[in-house]
C-alpha cells in the first residue's frame, strides 16, 4: 500500500496511482483528523471522493502517530487526550473517535484502535498494554462503521513472543475481517521484526489477510511474505524518492550522485515506468541538483511502480511454484554490499 | 511560451505541456549554462531530448539574466564577465558565447544577446546601450547556428520613441526571423509598457512573428496584441501558481484563502483541465495548506492551461471578427477590482 498521508500520495495524482499500479493505498486517521479535520472531508462525502480516488483505501486508528508524534497528555481506558503536533492544540482519540472519524472518511478498511509499544520495551508494560490493546480491539469493532467497511485487529506484544500469540488469540476470538501485525518497524533490529512475525503469524487465520505493518523494503517483504503475510504498507518509496533515491531490483540507487552526470540510461535499465522510459539519470540528476519538483516527483513515480510490480511478480511467482527462487533472488540482489549500484 | 527555465515547466512533464495545450516553451540559456552546463545539455543530444519535449523550444539569450541576476564583472564589445548568482563561479557571455550555447541546445527559436535596460534609465545611457544591442544582434546573426534554427532580433532602448524606432529599422535592416522587443516588465508603471510597444511595433514587419518578452497577465496580452504583438512569455501562471493563486477569466483566485475550506466547487467554473475536472477548491486549499506538492502541481496545471486557453481563444476572436468585444470583455473580467473572486 502506498502510503497518502494527507490524502495525497505525496506528487502523485489519483491517475499516477492508476499508471503505477497501486491496488490500494493508506491514509492516516491522525494526520486527516489534524488536517483538514473530520467536516471538511465529511463535506466532500469521505475520503474516496474529496481526493478523487476510486480504489480501494485502508486508513491506521491513529495510534501509532499519537504514541509516536504528538505530546500525549493522558491515557486512560477510553483513550488518549494529545496535543497536535502542528499547532499544540488539544484532541482526544480513543476506540470511539478513531472509529468516528474512520467513519467519515469511509475507508474500505479500518484499523482497530491500539497501543503501539516502541522498541525496546519491558515486559511488565508489554503485558499490561497488550491487555488495553485487545480491549481497544474489542470496542473499535464494537462502534458504528461506514457501510461495507472492514475492520482489521492489530497484534501487539513486542518481543515477546508469548505475549504475542496471546495477543493474536484474543483477537482471533473477537473475530476480525484481517489481522495486523503491529509495533514492528520501530527501529528495533531486523531480527526482532522477523521474530515478532514469526510469533504472530501462526496463531492468525490462513483464510483472513495479514498484514504487517511500516514494511515496504523489498527483502524484508519477501521475508515476510515466506511467513505467511499478505500485505504491507510503506512511506519510503516516497520519502526516499524526495530524497533522491530509487529503488531498484538490484538496490537502491542515489540518481543525484555527480557519477550519473553524462549518464543516458534510465533510472532502472528494463523498467517501463513513465520515469524510465522517457527519461535519463542524466537529466534527472540535473533536476534534483536545481531541487526543480519534477525531479523527486520523477523518482516518486518510479518508486512506488517499482515496488507495485515487485508485490506483483512476487504473486506470480508463489502462483507460477517458484517463490523460493524468487526469494533468494531478492535476497541476493538487494541486499549485497557493493553491487553495481551503491 | 510556458517558461521551462532549467529543462522543465516547473513541476510539468512533457505530457502535462501536451495536456495543457502548450504550442511552445522557452529555455533559459543562462540558467542552462550555469547548470547542467553544455556539455550535459550535449551528451544528451540538445534540449528537447534531454527534458524529452519534442516541440517547439524557444530560449532566450541570457542577456536579460547576466544584467538582473548575475553579479557583473567587467562589460566589453565581447560581451560580459560576471560571476554566476548560484556559486559565484566565473562565467564569460557574449553574442559569440550565448549562440553557442543555443547551438548546443538545439532551440527551434534563438535570441539574440542584447542588453536590458533597467527602468528609469537615462537617455543617454538608453542611447549608448541601444547602439551595443544592434551590434551584438548582427554579431550574434553571424555566429553559426543549430540547422533550421530561427533568430529573433531585440528592440530596446528604454521608454525613448525615437530610441526603439531606431532600434527596430536597424534591426529590420539587418533581418531577422522574428522581433522581440524587450525591456519591458521591467517594473515599470503599465503606460510606459505599452508606450514601448507602440513605439516599436509600427516599424517591425507584419510578415514577421512580433513577440513581446516576459509578459503573460490576460489584459496585457490583449492590449498587446490589439497593437499588433503575436508571441508572449511568462513565469507568472508557473510562480503564482506555487503559491496558490489560481489565474482566471474572472480574475485571481487565492485558493489557499479560508473562504473555500468547504468549497466543492472547481477552481474555475466551466474549465474543462485535468484539476479543475478532478478537484475541488477545498481539496486544493488543503494540500496548499500542507505544503503538498500536488497542490502547487495542480494548480500549475490549470494556470497554464487557463492561458493557453486564454490566447486560443483570442485567435478564434481574431479569426471570426469579434476581437474587440473579446478585448473589452477580458478588460471588464480581469481588471475590475472587487470582483466576485478576489
Amino acid at each position: 500500500m502506498d502510503v497518502g498521508t494527507l490524502g495525497t500520495v505525496k506528487s502523485l495524482e489519483p491517475r499516477d496511482l492508476i499508471e503505477t499500479r497501486a491496488q490500494i493505498i493508506l491514509g492516516n486517521t491522525y494526520h486527516l483528523m489534524l488536517r483538514p479535520g473530520a467536516p471538511v472531508i465529511e463535506a466532500a462525502g469521505g475520503l474516496h471522493r474529496f481526493m478523487n480516488w476510486s480504489g480501494p483505501i485502508l486508513t491506521d486508528s491513529g495510534g501509532f502517530q499519537v504514541f509516536s508524534l504528538a505530546k500525549m497528555r493522558k491515557i486512560t481506558e477510553e483513550g488518549c487526550r494529545f496535543n497536535s503536533h502542528i499547532d499544540g492544540h488539544e484532541f482526544f482519540l480513543g476506540p470511539k473517535e478513531s472509529m468516528a472519524m474512520q467513519r467519515v472518511l469511509g475507508s474500505d478498511i479500518a484499523m482497530v484502535f491500539d497501543e503501539c509499544l516502541p522498541w525496546p520495551c519491558e515486559r511488565s508494560r508489554a503485558e499490561k498494554s497488550v491487555e488495553q490493546t485487545i480491549r481497544w480491539a474489542k470496542a473499535s469493532l464494537d462502534e458504528p462503521h461506514a457501510p461495507g467497511q472492514l475492520i482489521f485487529g492489530i497484534v501487539q506484544g513486542g518481543v515477546y513472543d508469548d505475549i504475542r500469540r496471546h495477543c493474536a488469540e484474543e483477537l482471533v476470538k473477537i473475530g476480525f475481517d484481517g489481522y495486523a501485525i503491529g509495533g514492528v518497524s520501530v527501529g528495533e533490529p531486523e531480527q526482532f521484526m522477523y521474530k515478532a512475525v514469526d510469533a504472530s503469524v501462526p496463531y492468525l487465520p490462513e483464510d483472513k489477510p495479514r498484514y504487517v505493518m511500516g514494511l515496504g523494503v523489498m527483502h524484508q517483504m519477501v521475508e515476510c511474505v515466506a511467513r505467511g503475510v499478505d500485505m504491507f504498507d510503506c512511506v519510503i518509496p516516497t520519502r526516499v524518492a524526495r530524497h533522491g533515491t530509487a529503488i531498484t531490483r538490484k538496490g537502491n540507487i542515489a540518481i543525484k550522485a555527480a557519477k550519473w552526470i553524462y549518464d543516458q540510461s534510465p533510472v532502472e535499465e528494463g523498467c517501463d515506468c513513465y520515469c524510465c522510459k522517457n527519461f535519463t539519470r542524466s537529466y534527472i540528476r540535473h533536476l534534483l541538483s536545481c531541487n526543480e519538483i519534477l525531479g523527486l516527483r520523477l523518482l516518486t513515480i518510479h518508486n512506488v511502480y517499482a515496488l507495485n510490480r515487485f508485490m506483483e511478480d512476487m504473486r506470480k511467482a508463489i502462483d507460477g511454484g517458484y517463490f523460493q527462487d524468487f526469494r533468494e533472488q531478492t535476497l541476493k540482489d538487494t541486499t549485497t554490499k557493493g553491487n553495481e549500484n551503491t
